[in-house]
């Protein structure tokens, strides 16, 4: 760590989506992480009304709440389109502010795709907004557990239909993909030889071309390129026999080639307190794994586990690439 | 269960390749099988010199070997074409066993693919085999946890390219899949009411159709059908999330659409315990989850867990079919 980097580390939260349960979620997560990490910052991003209503109590003292005016109050549980432009507000304050190096990390409560696409603006998700806005090609989905169920999952390929998952994999990609994952594990996770074990794409990882041949024509292609670059990325591995504590124990991330190869496990394992983090962009961001649950907003009922997790993991990143 | 049918459950075990782990795990799992099922009579099928040094000690006195010549002497971890049919004549003894009701439920160790069609006589897989010698049109693979860890999980596709699921999907294979699945929990599960959880095939199960349409345009006009025959199998659902404890406690299996999708969690909940069981046939057929481990062969230090369960099942499920 340069030794006259002695700032408080800064932490951005935007609050989502006002009618889920982002903010809730956001108030009870903080009571705990301004105690458990003093030396950080904490700025939460929204509507201060907002933010105090749901909050069911005071916010800790230590937090700072930079507010942004909702177009039209929140109801809890009832979606409005008035206020699609003030979570992307929420968002591009965040963005701009870790850009600017004025935050050392930014965390994402839930949104609601939904609400900003009815406001007028086409939007896929955070993960690829967050993409374009940093002006960042190819970006690495990763979920991860809590420090007590360490798994880390990345995913080749993410939202596209399963149809089309084969033809989105080439060498080129899978070769970007996991040079991104070994980059930031070693620089965020503080990882100085990070391990990735690799999933096939086929059932058995495509029994020596019987089931498959994409682990013969493209993976397996793939990851001697990747070893050439000094890349720990043994496989392709069967994935139904690779999340075993065997395999597991000496690995710090699996590379699944799909997202339903990867995430039932990865959440089966870390019980509702995994998190996501975008891997290959110039700033930390972490995430809830989770969506607006918008049943439960107003209530208090929300598990805040997965926002704890999330604030843990930028905290904890954000110290790894200072340090770096 | 017939007042009149006190004959012990008659349990068939095959032990499988004869370079691989099938002999001793069945000697070590019978050890224990034979004093939890004292009213079960087991038949292990196999040469009876491979048996005993095999054994690391002897057979219980319960256990009736059923004799049939290697061709050649087996060295563990060895494959050898010549015992090919071997394997197969095994296979073949326990089915016609079965079909005639010697026995009522068969228990299969592994076997080697490649040591019979090295024979010369085409072999995709157990499953298929005893479809076709038992001219069955239809079968399900179902993986299952031990009793302590009851997650079961039966597969809408199995041993297919990834490219080629979505193609495979019908209306009609699914309603048949779903049927088979709700008679075979009710009539050799004691189950009188299974509810089937059902998985979409794309990531969030397609999202509306905006990732794909497969849940659109097949998974769902299936379910209907199937809720219209009278079997309770809501969905679909996103597979990510499905396998939480709060939608698995009132399920008694998930229906998953491919491999790759369900058998990683099953796997890694089930902790090496697995078992496999073929739905469908006239006959039950329970198996261990695993391979030949010709690694391990001869050296006892295989775990046998995954065999016992099988048994256990075996014994439980013919039980069932017998008071059904």
């Amino acid at each position: 760590m340069s030794t006259a980097d002695v700032r408080p580390l800064a932490i951005a939260i935007t609050t989502g989506e006002p009618a889920g349960v982002g903010p809730e979620l956001t108030a009870a997560a903080l009571t705990q992480a301004s105690e458990r990490w003093p030396s950080a910052h904490f700025t939460v991003l929204g509507d201060r009304d907002l933010l105090t209503s749901r909050a069911g109590g005071a916010w800790p003292e230590t937090v700072d709440i930079e507010h942004h005016a909702l177009a039209v109050p929140a109801e809890p549980g009832t979606l409005n389109a008035a206020n699609g432009r003030y979570v992307l507000g929420l968002l591009d304050a965040a963005i701009d502010g870790a850009v600017s190096e004025r935050f050392d990390a930014i965390v994402t409560a839930p949104l609601q795709k939904s609400t900003i696409n009815d406001a007028g603006v086409p939007f896929t998700g955070h993960t690829e907004y967050l993409a374009e806005r940093t002006n960042t090609p190819r970006v690495v989905m990763m979920l991860a557990g809590s420090s007590e169920r360490p798994l880390r999952v990345a995913l080749a390929t993410t939202h596209l239909p399963l149809k089309d998952v084969s033809a989105a994999l080439t060498i080129d990609g899978l070769v970007e993909t996991l040079t991104i994952i070994d980059h930031d594990l070693r620089a965020h996770f503080g990882l100085p030889a990070p391990r990735i074990l690799v999933t096939g794409l086929n059932p058995h990882a495509g029994e020596n071309g019987y089931l498959g041949r994409e682990e013969i024509d493209v993976i397996t292609p793939a990851l001697e390129r990747a070893r050439a670059l000094g890349i720990d990325a043994p496989g392709p591995y069967p994935a139904d026999t690779l999340f075993q504590p065997r395999y597991l124990k000496d690995a710090d991330c699996v590379l699944a080639m799909f997202h339903d190869q990867g995430l039932p496990v990865l959440k089966y394992a870390t019980f509702g307190e995994g998190i996501n983090v975008t891997l290959g962009l110039p700033i930390i961001r972490t995430s809830v794994d989770h969506g607006t649950a918008l049943d439960l907003a107003g209530t208090g009922r929300a598990d805040p586990g997965s926002m704890i997790a999330a604030i843990d993991a930028a905290v904890i990143m954000a110290r790894h690439k200072r340090s770096a």
